[in-house]
């Protein structure tokens, strides 16, 4: 028997809408394809729980969490009561630390029905992968002020970079690489500039590559790189790039395909020793939250990505082909897709379409 | 009699097939509209330097160029021979800083002619300027390696912002808004996930937005940032943003209005206690170097960003006139721009339509 348990953590804004909708065709996959899946849901890491505690999380988490399969996530961050660096720092940039979530995986793909911003391009011309680093690097909290509220005022962040936490995130990439059919790693840097971490990281992607002598690659610096998605986003098939970098590309990727609302992504710990954890890219949208009008999309195609990674690739795929009927319907995609359907309506099609 | 003294660095590649075109033009617009320009060419600041010399500037670099009314200089970098990360801290780099050009002022405007990758953008649709801090950040020297070469190799490097650096930049900022009928200023910050500079840098525009009530502003992350640059590239006047993020801002925003091939930039000194820099955004182009087809127009844009600078809007503008005139027809733009005119030939039209 196939049993699943998961951490169902809804978050913030729209992470709350969205949720029940990624649940609902969940279920539905689970049904067809025989596997069950258990939900543990939390109120935590979300800024109603800061407001009546003071934290993001309460101090025995990883006990109430325990030892699920996955971690299946909606969107946290509500600025209006919380920071956003403090509600980020206290919940999801500490499951990917704590959880070894050391690499972040997202498409970038055309899909049907999604209105593309560059001109002439197809469903099939776009579709790569981003792998971003995602425990250290730019993203650190070592660093500090000097004569803080003088004119003199100096602040200080250091960008760290391990060699077991680079090399491994290469491999990741390679290893992704090796499986797909143009076998080809493109890696982000900006060693011109940044003279000392990106020229290392530079070194790190050759000594890799020596480990896939099938495996093509080549390098760009972010600056460049990021109009070359603009102007050529059919060149790449898997995109490696440090945690900034990554957290970059991984916006605009999604952008030139349309929409960053219907992307997912996985943060995951391949060795498999803490769970992975699953979440659309898009925010909690304070803006739109409330409304029921956010597209869910991003959600359910993340749990396709959970079901892909707990072995159930034939639901996960079922999925996929039924977001792509659902998309190519006016009335069934919601209303950031010029469509007229609201967040329920949307979902429910796709759990009928599977 | 309005005499201007110029400093002429070629540099590599294409940057030394660009600017004579850059020259001809300055000089045309100098005849016809009653000033000189006496030039200084210089052989340094290039990788042909280097590899004589085993530096990519004299040790008295500073006493050659002399006190020019302003630098005009082509592209640097010619990785086959010298690594970028030398080539560029030991020229365009240590200009910026000695020179403490601390503004980097890059137009991002849809031209006539110049095919947009965007979906149904027209010229007039994209017009803003990108405000880049050029000396510190994210470009620091500052950091280094621990356990080098072994598994346990950790790699640092420090951002370093200061509030004389960063209050000065976006004081240039929201000044240049003032003067633009949307005066609205456009923050890029990653407060989110760059816990402890970019939460500074927020503070900091809340404190330089108070002297301006005239000026509104807002901010995005980065990542989302890139991502509206592609959807909703209309809602820009003004964005600024730190050296690291404005460099990939004022590459992709020259993308997302077709090409690189023909954006300026200024490297400012505003306080006008040192020269200032003009080059085009692109590169050296080691891949096409050589061939005489490099479009011209971003070296061309440049003087004119030059005389504007020294005062002669009006020949500036003349410029920017031809250049959309030349722009407009495929016999005269380069192939780059699915146009059949060599460098040359494109340089001289635009010269003629003065
Ligand atoms: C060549 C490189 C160091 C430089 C930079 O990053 O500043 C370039 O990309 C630019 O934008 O002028
Ligand atoms: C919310 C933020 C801290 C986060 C990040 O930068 O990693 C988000 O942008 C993402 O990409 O998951």
């Amino acid at each position: 028997a196939r049993n699943y348990n998961i951490s169902v953590i809804p978050g913030d804004g729209i992470g709350k809408e969205v949720m029940p909708e990624g649940i609902r065709v969940l279920e539905r996959a689970a049904s067809l394809y025989g596997f069950t899946i258990a939900q543990k849901w939390q109120d935590f890491a979300c800024c109603d729980y800061y407001v009546k505690h003071g934290q993001m999380m309460p101090d025995d988490w990883k006990d109430q969490i325990g030892k699920p399969d996955a971690i299946f996530f909606g969107a946290v961050g509500w600025p209006n009561t919380v920071p956003d660096h403090i509600s980020l720092w206290g919940s999801l940039l500490q499951f990917r630390r704590e959880y070894d979530q050391y690499v972040n995986l997202r498409p970038v793909r055309l899909m049907p029905g999604v209105p593309c911003p560059l001109v002439g391009r197809e469903p099939g011309d776009i579709d790569f992968w981003v792998v971003r680093e995602n425990t250290e690097g730019e993203y650190s909290s070592v660093g500090g002020k000097m004569f803080p509220g003088t004119d003199r005022e100096i602040v200080i962040q250091e960008t760290v970079m391990t060699r077991h936490g680079t090399d491994r995130v290469l491999r990741y990439a390679f290893d992704l690489a090796a499986t797909r059919t143009r076998k080809h790693v493109t890696s982000a840097t900006k060693s011109n500039g940044i003279a000392i971490t990106m020229p290392w990281w530079d070194e790190r992607v050759e000594e890799m590559a020596k480990n896939y002598p099938t495996v093509t690659h080549d390098k760009y610096h972010i600056d460049i790189l990021t109009a070359q998605f603009v102007l050529n986003p059919d060149r790449f098939d898997v995109v490696v790039a440090s945690n900034l970098f990554g957290d970059i590309l991984s916006d605009l990727g999604p952008a030139c395909t349309g929409t960053i609302g219907v992307a997912p992504s996985g943060n995951i710990n391949p060795d498999g020793t803490h769970p992975s954890l699953f979440e659309p890219v898009h925010g909690s949208a304070p803006d739109i939250a409330g409304k029921g009008i956010a597209n869910p999309v991003g959600q359910i195609w993340s749990a396709a990505m959970m079901l892909e990674h707990l072995g159930e690739a034939e639901a996960a795929a079922a999925i996929m082909r039924a977001v792509e009927t659902v998309l190519a319907e006016p009335g069934l995609r919601t209303g950031d897709l010029k469509g007229t359907a609201n967040t329920a309506q949307c979902g429910r099609a796709i759990a009928e379409a599977l």
